[in-house]
């Protein structure tokens, strides 16, 4: 069932190995197959070595497993929140890659300092709001994923496909598995570059909306020029 | 004698290299086999590509020598310490990673700034108090393990399966000489994250009890629900 | 036409990635024939590891494509506008490399702190002005170029290889494309260095204009003794 | 004349490559034969990938080549400075390795914060003083090796084999090529944990003189209990 979706899902989880974004099993990506209302994801403590289209797990939007012998990743709650309300995206992505995870840590959005970030991310990487006593002691995992919708309420999520989770991590997405995990590379790049960038210049801030819009809507959108298409 | 320990803490002590935890033979990983009362560790000096099971040389828990041609590691004393009073443990390691050696140069504790850390450690990393001169010129790698001791007297070495002793390094700890050297992997992973994150906002301090609870909970103990178990 | 141009541009181009200084398409390396007065470059949006010398685009000084089927690189603008008001150049790069980046997105110029930089680049790195509302909504890249070639008004680009457009990134240049791409590994190395420095002393400001001076000169022009020419 | 001393340095020398403390030619190791008070040294510019044992240049402690087609590395007179006046030493290194150089950038000596320098280095890693624009003007190379002479005036060179050439580099020595080596690895790491160490305390200094001499002197000198000897 849904081969094509499972092999696409298994390279992705194992892309986040090869890019170094994860150590042991700690990352997940799925995909969805919109149609059939299926997702597909990574089982959950299993490393990327061992993982093979087989052993991804598929479950319908309301968690139920529906093909696979393994229990999916204990994250799967908070991907399907994110299917269920950013209609156009295809693919979710969880890492602790280091430097993004630091922006979390720190609870701080990552600003858009330049243009390698405003090529890809139209403006800053929102950070969610801190849990509740509450939220954190019931449905937790739930609770993690509908702090980003909420963060989101005014954020197209096809313009910035990450998001921080306070003291937690990063969550990235696109259009496909595979997008999914472009975007956290990305993200951990960018990430990376703004923490240094403070370390030179402290009082730096982010980048003019001309040059952002500049940059970001030469590569998305109807008006970009950027690559073959 | 006890084949498969020397087995294990070869693979262990190897490790340590292929993940880039150590150069030289600046680290080395012990195990212990409860019921014969011995423990099998690295050599002292001898470089990680040159290490073999026969190398590997056993102790019994006073120290003394039962199998092997060689010296084993300066820091055998530490090990025997930590088997003597930490009675779950099943191996012990030691290294001078980079970042969690610059948290124990620093003798700061690190606090626990994420869920990355809390899904492994149950608070921060605890820092040993420095020796004494007296401490330090007479049987100093023995008080060096007391200091460990001393310092663990409040604390559940199972829930915090790691230390900086001051002014030195990390060491570890595990149910096997391969639990102990993840339990490693994991400290320099947090140590780097904790110390960008205080890069980034040097004001972010400690996360809540509640949000510690959650992670750590959920992957250790009796209501543990991640992985496959 | 002009093969060995095509192929050291290809080369030129996949060092970037060995080097580690792009990940997917995010740099570009461009070589000339100024006998023929037409510039080889990478083909937009095209990752180095499906870069042939056949995919390479050849384009006149005023940009019109003259042989290949695919864009030339977004850039291609900027690039023209050195090779035509920087006559001894041969070759021109882009990246994002992380630190040259960091520094260009504090909109710091990288002053030469140590003997390294001076071996190599004759005073700090300039970083350019950023550019205007309307520069950027109107011919942004074309003014990018421009922007770079007002900064060098007083400054000679043989001595200078390398300038960080404010907000965006470093380019560098050469004699040829091999030795653009050279001036860019050098960049990335002293903004490490120089980032590190400052992090260890806030205050430390460039060298004395002698020891500039007697690195440079020991390795450039007429007095050169560095070397087995 | 001389087949294992040249075939010593030249692997000295790639292993400066493989162990990533240089790129392009920067940096060079060199051997001396005591008896024949001949030195072997790098060639000036060449390349680690393109080093042969034959390429190596042989010179007399005047610094007259005695054997070789290529010019020795510029950095020779340094070299045979620190021959002439540490009798005790057999091979010298010359690095631009990032971390031990921002420490030079910065003027500053590296403060013994650990263990791990402890066990290698007595003491901090002493800075030379600047140069008069005369020193530099006239025997550049000459007067660098001077002024590691002169500061190592109280210093025991065995005790301590490395030193920061002041907005430079790090030079370091030991009783051959390969061990001179060793000693750069080692510096290099410990000047990254020594940055690091002041990321996260910047009022972090040495540590008691009772440590240091515990740990150096366990592994150096008559009393030494370290390793297999």
């Amino acid at each position: 069932m849904l081969e094509e979706l499972k092999k696409s899902v298994c390279r992705a989880n194992i892309e986040l190995s090869t890019r170094k974004l994860v150590i042991y099993s700690w990352g997940n990506v799925s995909g969805i197959d919109r149609k059939a209302g299926i997702v597909a994801i990574k089982p959950s403590g299993v490393s990327y070595s061992e993982l093979t289209p087989e052993k991804v797990v598929l479950v319908d939007l309301e968690g139920k497993v529906v093909e696979g012998n393994l229990k999916p990743s204990i994250d799967t709650v908070i991907h399907l929140e994110l299917y269920k309300n950013f209609e156009a995206i295809g693919g979710v992505c969880h890492t602790h890659s280091i430097n993004a995870t630091a922006w979390a840590q720190a609870c701080r959005e990552i600003p858009c300092m330049g243009t390698t970030h405003a090529d890809f991310f139209y403006g800053a990487i929102p950070v969610t709001k801190p849990l509740s006593k509450k939220e954190i002691e019931n449905d937790f995992e739930l609770n993690t994923g509908k702090s980003i919708i909420k963060r989101f309420s005014k954020i197209e999520p096809m313009q910035m496909q990450a998001v921080l989770t306070a003291s937690h991590g990063p969550f990235t997405w696109g259009k496909s598995a595979e997008c999914a995990v472009e975007s956290m590379v990305v993200l951990e790049e960018v990430a990376t570059m703004a923490l240094r960038t403070l370390v030179i210049n402290p009082k730096q801030t982010k980048i003019s909306k001309d040059l952002l819009d500049k940059h970001f809507l030469r590569k998305h959108g109807d008006n970009a020029y950027y690559g073959q298409k």
